[in-house]
């Protein structure tokens, strides 16, 4: 990477473009830019910028393009794999200051949003609707980094992934155009879909500017399962066969045992020290969700259910999935003296309970801690690491890798919803093999100076931290 | 275009890969791959190729590029747009031998198959497993074609299209590498989204040689519904009041009354002369129908509806739908001395009363037959136009590329689910803009010979007949 260094006369014509209020060189600025929410190390830039519009964001890629300085798109932070930490200095996009609702297309479910916006502000501002954006990841993430790193989260399994949930984009590509890609109109056959090239390109080709989002009715009748299985297979089971009955569940999460037990330890969660089936189901009709839990009842008396709770009641939904929803902050609270390293890894459903079982072995060889949740219903788990020290830091990574090859082996990803960003490169030619050459050949051709979110994705760009 | 004459010795290298029954120059075999089903112009290619493997695939596409002879991959030719007509000459690389399925993963709800399956074929071969590939164009398209246009259909509304149905394929690129685009995982972050850049790029990048597709649960139970309206609006309001309940349709179809009127004047179809809505319901349990039923049927009282028919009952379902189904059959057998020429545009669902209100002015205002059949839970429409000679065929011509400009202006698109093979290409710059140039700067590097399917999709390769 031979990239130019940010000069005054650089930031006077950032400032030119963005105005003295868009453009900082501030350290405080600067730091608090430098990290997301993964283990990655800190990196600060050497300008932070916070366009208002569009056309701003084009000039700034325009500018940076003709200057060879690298540009590093950012939406709040929020990401799990280093994907916005800016390594190559440079320029930080901020699109924090872009964060409005450009238009609600109530009757079309869609609304087309600025990139800055975060999902839950977006679905409180939608309230009045009916309407929700469902990906969810869990933190306040930006609209716009979502659609980035393709985010995912609990509901995915019924309504999608970020991917899934968009329908045309406006994009700033590296040497100042805007572009328009996909369309309103929900079916389109028109032409490349460079929609979805860009959906998950993590800032590496263009910069999001713009969205429209498909929308869904909020769900006005809900029920929720929490289940307990004598064994992780018998769990998995259970979830296959939910998937194959139709029912088409809202959500199917595994917790492991040891999660379960640190949740009770905890906070005193009333789980029992059990693989445990987080369900939930969305009905138009009351008496849907009715007949679908005696379904899934029957499914799990099947698989030798150890404890079955299950309820249709709002207040009471909330109580039995409290515990998987703040699984994470009872974590982080019990285990003050920790940090965390979250995997992220997907697989075909059939493949899970090899996957997990391998994970189980690996636990129990080097006697470590770890917690798993899991998105069963898509194959996809999160073991998460806690470790107080160096050493404990680096077995993490080791297992990580180990976790992420059989993964791979199994015919699945190396990430499942996270993105690649800095940790997930080192997988890549092993994951997709002669197709990373085509990923290299559209990137060389639609960002050939490489100023796009340098260090990121591609392995060779990476400045190696373990 | 300058492309090399088919030589001798070109057919006998193609021979050596494929062995002497695999390559064929015979007339008959070129007549036979020169027109798909839709109104464009008969061409021959120069030699037909008939691969059984993917390895075989890569390599006549290698041969054909390092000699600049152009090659168009055939699925059976039920096309709409001339997609897959060869009219550059040069080879027309049929997939109809490579229609095998590969594997079946059961308890993944996946199988993966050879290019040139019929759908039809495939879902019949997948009956004993309670799966099936849910998009259905209608015509047993092969599953490469229906990939490679995006083919969608009536049930997609709840399944969606074909780019939502794919997780995984091998492509072979014009340079002869075989890559492995997507993954089994259903959930994936890793890297640019190679996947969808193939699907509807109407073999223009590569030849899809194998594909791994979704498949869902056959559904247990099936509720169907026929009603009348008064008015074109509150048919299609009723489409939107139906979509916004939460009742997840898995098909909801409007007939418009010239076509009703026809279809009950040919064959006696027990239908109104109205605009009428067909809709299908699929449920895990008996008792979700009913209770669906009864709120469908509150929506279509509270439109003003003129007649309603509705049940759960499998035979009787047919019936109902009887009209539908068929009525492509019914209107060719009952026009035996026309022609037809088939429109296919999509819009936001806000704007399909605005379009469809176009579409009667202009039928009115040139006094044309047109009948009209919609996916109206996608905005999507199909205009047809009976025509018996040329005259006809040009008003036919008109028509269609007025509705196409009116589609884009009201925000939609040039085609929803036919391609843009040649009919469209010339709407293109029109509804893409400058991302068309990102399309051009793709397609440049990745097939720099522009030996694939050439004169599609982009407008400046088109060799124009009207």
């Amino acid at each position: 990477m031979n990239f130019m260094a940010v000069t005054p006369e650089f930031v006077a014509r950032l400032a030119a473009v963005l105005g003295d209020g868009g453009v900082s060189t501030a350290q405080s600025e600067r730091e608090l830019h430098a990290r997301d929410q993964s283990h990655h190390a800190a990196h600060m830039a050497d300008v932070v910028v916070f366009p208002t519009e569009a056309q701003q964001v084009a000039d700034v890629l325009r500018l940076a393009n003709e200057a060879r300085i690298p540009v590093t798109p950012w939406g709040v932070g929020t990401g799990l794999e280093g994907n916005s930490i800016p390594v190559y200095g440079g320029v930080l996009l901020s699109l924090e200051r872009m964060n409005r609702i450009v238009a609600v297309h109530a009757e079309d479910f869609q609304v087309t949003v600025q990139p800055g916006i975060g999902h839950k502000d977006l679905n409180q501002q939608l309230a009045r609707t009916g309407l929700f954006f469902p990906p969810d990841p869990g933190a306040n993430a930006s609209v716009g980094g979502m659609l980035a790193n393709n985010a995912a989260g609990i509901r995915t399994v019924r309504y999608g992934a970020s991917k899934d949930n968009v329908l045309r984009m406006q994009v700033a590509l590296a040497d100042g155009r805007l572009i328009q890609v996909g369309s309103r109109s929900v079916k389109q056959s028109s032409g490349y879909d460079l929609l979805h090239l860009f959906v998950g390109s993590e800032g590496t080709l263009g910069v999001i500017t713009e969205a429209t989002l498909k929308l869904v009715p909020v769900p006005t009748n809900m029920s929720a399962v929490v289940a307990a299985f004598p064994s992780v297979q018998a769990a998995v089971e259970t979830v296959v066969a939910v998937r194959g009955s139709g029912l088409d569940p809202a959500a199917l999460e595994l917790v492991d045992a040891a999660h379960c037990k640190m949740l009770r330890e905890a906070e005193g969660v009333d789980l029992s020290d059990h693989p445990t089936v987080f369900m939930e189901f969305h009905a138009a009709q009351e008496s849907s969700l009715e007949a679908g839990l005696s379904a899934v009842r029957e499914i799990c008396d099947e698989m030798g259910v150890i404890s079955f709770r299950s309820t249709t009641d709002p207040t009471e939904r909330k109580k039995l999935w409290h515990a998987r929803h703040h699984s994470y902050e009872i974590m982080v609270r019990s285990h003050p003296d920790r940090r965390f390293f979250i995997n992220d890894v997907a697989v075909p459903i059939s493949s899970y309970p090899a996957l997990i079982g391998y994970v189980e072995e690996l636990k129990h060889e080097h006697q470590m801690t770890t917690y798993m949740i899991g998105h069963a219903g898509d194959g996809n788990i999160h073991v998460e690491f806690p470790y107080a020290d160096d050493f404990e830091y680096q077995r993490a990574l080791a297992m990580n890798k180990l976790i992420v090859i059989r993964a791979i082996e199994l015919g699945g990803t190396a990430t499942g919803e996270h993105g690649v960003g800095i940790g997930k490169a080192a997988y890549m030619e092993f994951e997709h093999g002669a197709a990373l050459d085509v990923m290299r050949t559209i990137k060389a051709v639609l960002d050939p100076n490489a100023i796009l979110n340098p260090g990121k994705i591609f392995p060779e760009t990476v400045r190696t931290e373990h």
